[in-house]
Protein backbone atom coordinates (compact mmCIF):
# COMPACT_ATOMS: atom_id res chain seq x y z
CA UNK A 1 0.00 0.00 0.00
CA UNK A 2 1.85 2.95 -1.33
CA UNK A 3 -1.05 5.55 -1.41
CA UNK A 4 -3.03 7.53 1.24
CA UNK A 5 -6.80 7.03 0.84
CA UNK A 6 -8.78 10.12 2.05
CA UNK A 7 -12.25 8.65 2.89
CA UNK A 8 -15.26 10.98 2.80
CA UNK A 9 -18.86 11.50 2.34
CA UNK A 10 -19.38 15.20 -0.02
CA UNK A 11 -19.97 17.03 2.90
CA UNK A 12 -18.49 20.86 3.01
CA UNK A 13 -16.11 20.00 5.58
CA UNK A 14 -14.98 16.80 3.20
CA UNK A 15 -14.63 18.86 -0.23
CA UNK A 16 -12.69 21.19 2.13
CA UNK A 17 -10.21 19.52 3.46
CA UNK A 18 -10.08 16.58 -0.05
CA UNK A 19 -9.09 19.64 -1.88
CA UNK A 20 -6.24 20.77 1.12
CA UNK A 21 -5.03 17.28 1.50
CA UNK A 22 -4.89 16.41 -2.51
CA UNK A 23 -2.71 19.46 -2.61
CA UNK A 24 -0.46 19.13 0.20
CA UNK A 25 -0.05 15.16 -1.06
CA UNK A 26 0.18 15.33 -4.39
CA UNK A 27 -2.92 14.20 -6.19
CA UNK A 28 -1.08 10.64 -7.26
CA UNK A 29 -0.69 10.12 -4.20
CA UNK A 30 -3.80 9.90 -2.80
CA UNK A 31 -7.28 7.63 -3.85
CA UNK A 32 -10.39 9.21 -2.74
CA UNK A 33 -13.34 7.18 -2.05
CA UNK A 34 -16.84 8.73 -1.16
CA UNK A 35 -18.35 6.32 1.14
CA UNK A 36 -21.62 8.39 0.79
CA UNK A 37 -21.76 7.37 -2.93
CA UNK A 38 -19.63 4.18 -3.11
CA UNK A 39 -21.56 2.71 0.44
CA UNK A 40 -19.96 -0.88 -0.34
CA UNK A 41 -17.04 0.42 0.71
CA UNK A 42 -18.15 1.38 4.10
CA UNK A 43 -17.53 -1.66 5.57
CA UNK A 44 -13.66 -1.02 4.28
CA UNK A 45 -13.56 1.78 5.66
CA UNK A 46 -14.74 0.61 9.10
CA UNK A 47 -12.33 -2.43 8.63
CA UNK A 48 -9.24 -0.29 8.44
CA UNK A 49 -10.43 1.91 11.82
CA UNK A 50 -12.25 5.06 10.01
CA UNK A 51 -14.62 6.61 12.99
CA UNK A 52 -15.33 9.68 11.22
CA UNK A 53 -15.50 11.54 7.84
CA UNK A 54 -13.06 12.76 6.31
CA UNK A 55 -10.22 10.95 7.24
CA UNK A 56 -7.17 9.88 5.05
CA UNK A 57 -5.59 6.06 5.59
CA UNK A 58 -2.06 6.81 4.76
CA UNK A 59 0.36 3.80 3.53
CA UNK A 60 1.41 3.22 7.16
CA UNK A 61 -1.92 1.68 7.97
CA UNK A 62 -3.00 5.15 10.40
CA UNK A 63 -6.15 6.70 10.37
CA UNK A 64 -6.56 10.54 10.36
CA UNK A 65 -9.60 11.62 11.53
CA UNK A 66 -10.02 15.28 10.01
CA UNK A 67 -11.54 17.45 12.42
CA UNK A 68 -10.01 16.43 17.13
CA UNK A 69 -7.88 15.21 20.02
CA UNK A 70 -7.54 18.27 22.48
CA UNK A 71 -9.42 21.58 22.58
CA UNK A 72 -6.69 24.55 23.01
CA UNK A 73 -8.62 25.68 26.15
CA UNK A 74 -7.36 21.92 27.06
CA UNK A 75 -4.21 22.96 26.10
CA UNK A 76 -4.11 26.30 27.80
CA UNK A 77 -5.38 25.06 30.80
CA UNK B 1 3.56 31.10 3.52
CA UNK B 2 4.59 28.40 1.73
CA UNK B 3 4.96 25.75 4.29
CA UNK B 4 2.01 24.07 6.42
CA UNK B 5 2.45 24.20 10.11
CA UNK B 6 1.64 21.75 12.63
CA UNK B 7 0.27 22.45 15.64
CA UNK B 8 0.61 20.17 18.92
CA UNK B 9 0.62 19.62 22.32
CA UNK B 10 2.83 16.69 22.22
CA UNK B 11 -0.06 14.35 23.18
CA UNK B 12 -0.09 10.88 22.22
CA UNK B 13 -2.20 11.24 19.15
CA UNK B 14 -0.11 14.38 18.21
CA UNK B 15 3.08 12.73 18.27
CA UNK B 16 1.33 9.98 16.15
CA UNK B 17 -0.37 12.36 13.96
CA UNK B 18 3.11 14.77 13.36
CA UNK B 19 5.15 11.26 12.32
CA UNK B 20 1.90 10.69 9.44
CA UNK B 21 1.97 14.16 8.32
CA UNK B 22 5.87 14.90 8.22
CA UNK B 23 6.19 11.56 6.56
CA UNK B 24 3.22 12.42 3.73
CA UNK B 25 3.94 15.98 3.78
CA UNK B 26 7.76 16.07 3.59
CA UNK B 27 9.58 17.57 6.80
CA UNK B 28 11.09 20.51 4.36
CA UNK B 29 6.98 21.53 3.76
CA UNK B 30 6.37 21.27 7.57
CA UNK B 31 7.07 23.90 10.51
CA UNK B 32 5.98 21.98 13.67
CA UNK B 33 5.43 24.11 16.40
CA UNK B 34 4.63 22.18 20.31
CA UNK B 35 1.97 25.15 21.86
CA UNK B 36 2.38 23.17 24.98
CA UNK B 37 6.20 24.38 25.19
CA UNK B 38 5.84 27.35 23.29
CA UNK B 39 3.23 29.17 25.29
CA UNK B 40 3.55 31.98 23.86
CA UNK B 41 2.48 30.75 20.20
CA UNK B 42 -0.74 30.00 21.57
CA UNK B 43 -2.73 33.27 21.08
CA UNK B 44 -1.35 32.64 17.17
CA UNK B 45 -2.59 29.19 16.68
CA UNK B 46 -6.10 30.84 17.67
CA UNK B 47 -5.30 33.94 15.50
CA UNK B 48 -5.38 31.22 12.86
CA UNK B 49 -8.33 29.33 13.52
CA UNK B 50 -6.63 26.68 15.48
CA UNK B 51 -9.56 24.69 17.78
CA UNK B 52 -7.64 21.85 19.24
CA UNK B 53 -4.66 20.01 18.46
CA UNK B 54 -2.98 18.72 16.17
CA UNK B 55 -3.77 21.01 14.07
CA UNK B 56 -2.80 21.62 10.47
CA UNK B 57 -2.26 25.28 9.12
CA UNK B 58 -2.12 25.07 5.05
CA UNK B 59 -0.02 27.33 3.22
CA UNK B 60 -3.56 28.26 1.71
CA UNK B 61 -4.57 29.22 5.34
CA UNK B 62 -7.14 26.46 6.34
CA UNK B 63 -7.07 24.58 8.94
CA UNK B 64 -7.26 20.52 9.14
CA UNK B 65 -8.05 19.35 13.05
CA UNK B 66 -6.49 15.81 12.89
CA UNK B 67 -9.46 14.43 14.40
CA UNK B 68 -13.85 15.02 13.37
CA UNK B 69 -16.77 15.98 11.02
CA UNK B 70 -19.22 13.11 11.01
CA UNK B 71 -19.19 9.95 12.60
CA UNK B 72 -19.43 7.13 10.12
CA UNK B 73 -22.64 5.54 11.84
CA UNK B 74 -23.63 9.00 10.40
CA UNK B 75 -22.54 8.49 6.91
CA UNK B 76 -24.59 5.07 7.11
CA UNK B 77 -27.62 6.55 8.77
Amino acid sequence: MSKSIFYHAGCPVCVDAEQELVTLLGADNVSVVNIGEERARISEAEAVGVKSVPALLTPNGNVLHINYGASIEDVKA
